[in-house]
């Protein structure tokens, strides 16, 4: 739905929220059902930042970056603003100048479904971003679109106040009423990561520590040779 | 045109192309109107440098470098290499040896539209490069191309004598007649800029800085439960 | 062949192999013919890090691991683990805790077809790793795959034992039988590009270094007042 | 959320749903808003067939088609089958013996966000399908995803029951209660566009057609010369 | 230069440009030197048209199509729009609407760097169509482009009044002045080729037709055995 | 191994490569065990054909065309040329003209991993042809590579002498010595099929017919108000 700005959505419970960046992207994306991840295109542009906060959602016309600016009236402390055009863009459609208002309302960063620019700047002001494309290509003011309305990056689905987790690895989305059983579940799962990590740092096998000898009824342990029979090809080969 | 070397391509002022490094490329491309973007896919194989200089062009045949070794000898203080081939190609036609030889005459850098290897050796003697693929394939050195001809690189022209301006956004080309008033437009730009920067860091709201508040006429403020009766779908989801 | 698990592959001389990452991957490609390179879409995820070690190769199912958790136990000293999907995937197949095993077994390093995850932690901990893909995306660990048999990464079959390289500009494949001769060509190589290197960083022309003179036979060295008068453009342009 | 059947999920007029077919993608995506484009990835493999119908959903695991198995069972007359896999995947879940099931079921066709094969098989039995690719490659049958939950394929979410509508220009979808809606819009844009048609045709101008003129009070309108004289380079070029 | 309308850009010779036609795209590229290529992703959206005509062009803002309109005042018969955005867009601005405006000033064909929609309508009025993409996406109507202004489509710089002759393989554009040569060159290839096909046709080899074995000084003639012997893996394999 | 051309590579059994095209892609595929597809970037140009044969392989330089004329003199009836370049390359190697004398010499068709031109004319005399890329960017003549060497196409090693199949799903290849194993298990799967597609055409069950109902244990089947309930967003959306 075009042409509105929803001014009063429910956000995460920002406390619980906060947590989710002890975890990370990988950790909350498996504690929630291996859902919310926005795919392997949305990049970091610096490196070593990891952020959680709720998502502020603008949808912007193609080449066009109105509602960026329009979306700072409405950033609050602790939000991650999450933009992308209503069709696919790389353009440059956010840089310096819109961080330093956001960065002055407290928000935590950006996540960019169209292209960013500035990222020399970006990284010395410590404003993280993740986005799809980095683009000096700049861009009009004209058409409206909207603020705070569900928006689509990377195939996941995200709703204003939503929370957003982000990594080196990419950025996850974790819905607005399942922020506390998020940060449970992670909980719950850095612990058990943490016994296995010390078996295998001592040398247990990966099947025995994750149980997995079951599933490899299968597999037949062969030689060399007797693969090199079965194949006809053997592995001496010297390439192409 | 192939198989021929321009050996005297007019070059923009040096001295006005040197101050473009100084803006870079958001200000410049801003600052000519949007213009001469290479495009997101040739990118920065180091980090935090910002260089400008005089286009030297080099058209290579796919799969082959024997170009850019003439390109040595044409070679002036001051130029960026522009380097492309005929069609497109990933293969690595650019190494630490050629710059070795680039930066002996004091080239600036280098901009690729194929590939380039190296890339270790290039960061460690500080020869900055933008390249649209890196690459360890290796090329033959047998068939000509051109130098010093007008080459297409993200889809701008670049003539011999151009202006170049790069840095971690990408490349930006100001034509070779352009330079002077490209600088001039840029320095407006920037003590615009760094007047909305002040009060945006201030906290003024970002329309109200750039004047966009009548633009956003259609716009409708609805609350988040307007939206839910008029979607029928609310925010509370809980994703998918 | 799928559902096999080859138990005692022969793998290149561990002395030899050792030696190809003082050279790194461009100079061993030109060394053994240029071949052998996974391509450009194989990137490493750390900076600055050069290795060689023997393949370990793993073939599993698209969005599983299991037959990564299985490869850890046939792990030796000096592996490089190759792993790919039997069909296109950019799921997180690898992270961390993987690498914790891997790291306990003294294996060099991880190459991989698909994706990996836990970037900044594989980064901190040291475990240098080159992929197609970083993603959060995670995997079951179901099906059975293979471990050991000839793969094909980047469109290069890679066999079990051969030696790999990889560095900044991406990962190169010697045959197991042709170690050692990679490593007398790329010495050769290395001595005869250190005499080029002298004398193009004095200045000589890169064309009398290689001897190129005679290939540029059909080229014609123009004025720009001959190019404007053949071409009816000129270098005059503004740009478009 | 993996691992459910919904049973009976609503759905769209079925009445209201055939009408769209008569209008086509453009027509119905014009009609409610431009939205519901599912993007220009998912492509026909047949020419001039127009369809639509109810989706029903289904979610596979990469690599594996056991849930369109599943989701025969679950079709119903009039249902268009909108699949696509928890991670991006190219294989080919989808072919003919799985079409003679649906066909079966008076299912009216397929969208696919992964890739299907035996499309000549498909094209002779007459039934229709949109997808991302076209792959032989097989898959397993093992892993449970999900059906009729809602699913994203090309960046738009689709909820069972909601209304696809597909032809050579790609696949949309309406919402289910909007279906109606759409219908009476998609009409009024006909009936207004048959209108535009019959003066475009005479030859009336596009700009009076559609009330433009008023929107091009920036342009200048110049003679060749003086675009010669501005960007310093005419008209006259030979290409490059 | 945006913000233009050239109203009388010269154009090339309309009887000599109507023969390139004739000839198709891989007879007239060669012919003016292999250049003019717009590149593999430029495709038809219909089989078995060949056209050739003199460009209009038109450049748009990404998501808008304003300029498209203005651009069917602009047009003379003989014309073939070619039309792109201001940065990449997929969107469809293109349709059977505008179409039926061109068709109606006997404009010839359309040659589109964005997106097209309305193709099976297109089809039916026989209006041929080359396109970067497919896309259902819908655009507004509201910021000035520039016509009859140089553009870049698929690499290549394309002036108002150019020749342009497109087939099933694609578009090539020949500059506006070597429109008479590229003709003449293209017979003397047709004649030259025809005389090759009917030797090669006989049976002639295909080295002998075109005088190649001088180039082949450098090729070994051997046998599989002797191949096995030097690659150490012969031809016996099985594959992977 | 490039520079070589293999003067009598053995090829397989040509009464049973000839079967393989009865069978299709799809269905050989499946009986070596999902192996051997080329990936769905090898598309065919044009539509309802099916050949097999077997390969002639041929590694040109990318830009390149040299080798294919040579290996016209290679060319033995019942072959299939299977021809790639040494890096990735979209140029249009292959035309009208080569075709011409590989079907004076019974040649079944072409697979190129670059590209083609002339598709139009291929298409009229019936010479079927699969390609990475449709290009009219025209070669030279005039570097080495290899005939009859091991390529890999689309991840796929290619020997000479293998079985190739190809149809409108793609192209896959047999190895040498599978070929009957692969027609007598294609056999097994056409008549496994036939029953299957009755039963399925009679409305019976697909999990039934595959036997797959034990595989869904860990599926729950619920209502659409259960759904609700658990995710807290229901079925009623209206999309975004």
């Amino acid at each position: 739905m075009l042409n509105v700005v929803i001014t009063d959505p429910p956000r995460a419970d920002l406390a619980e929220t906060g947590k989710l960046a002890e975890y990370g992207t990988a950790t909350v994306h498996e504690a929630i059902g291996r859902r919310g991840y926005l795919g392997p295109s949305i990049r970091p542009v610096q490196q070593g930042t990891r952020i959680s906060g709720t998502a502020l959602t603008v949808l912007c016309w193609p080449g066009d970056n109105l509602m960026l600016h329009l979306a700072v009236d409405q950033a609050r402390e602790g939000d991650i603003v999450v933009a992308t055009t209503t069709s696919p863009s790389s353009d440059g459609l956010f840089g310096e100048l819109i961080a330093t208002s956001l960065a002055a309302r407290e928000v935590a960063g950006l996540v960019m479904g169209a292209g960013v620019r500035d990222t020399a700047e970006l990284r010395e002001m410590g404003f993280p971003v993740w986005t799809a494309s980095v683009s000096v290509q700049g861009t009009v003011k004209e058409t409206a679109g909207a603020v705070n309305v569900p928006v689509t990056v990377g195939g996941q689905v995200i709703r204003p106040g939503d929370a957003i987790v982000a990594d080196d690895d990419g950025v996850v989305c974790v819905p607005r009423l399942e922020v506390a059983a998020a940060v449970a579940a992670s909980a719950a799962r850095v612990a058990k990561e943490e016994a296995a990590r010390r078996r295998l740092a001592a040398g247990d096998s990966s099947l025995d520590v994750h149980g997995l000898r079951a599933k490899l009824a299968s597999l037949e342990y062969i030689t060399a040779a007797e693969y090199a029979r079965r194949s006809g090809e053997g592995l001496q080969g010297a390439g192409s």
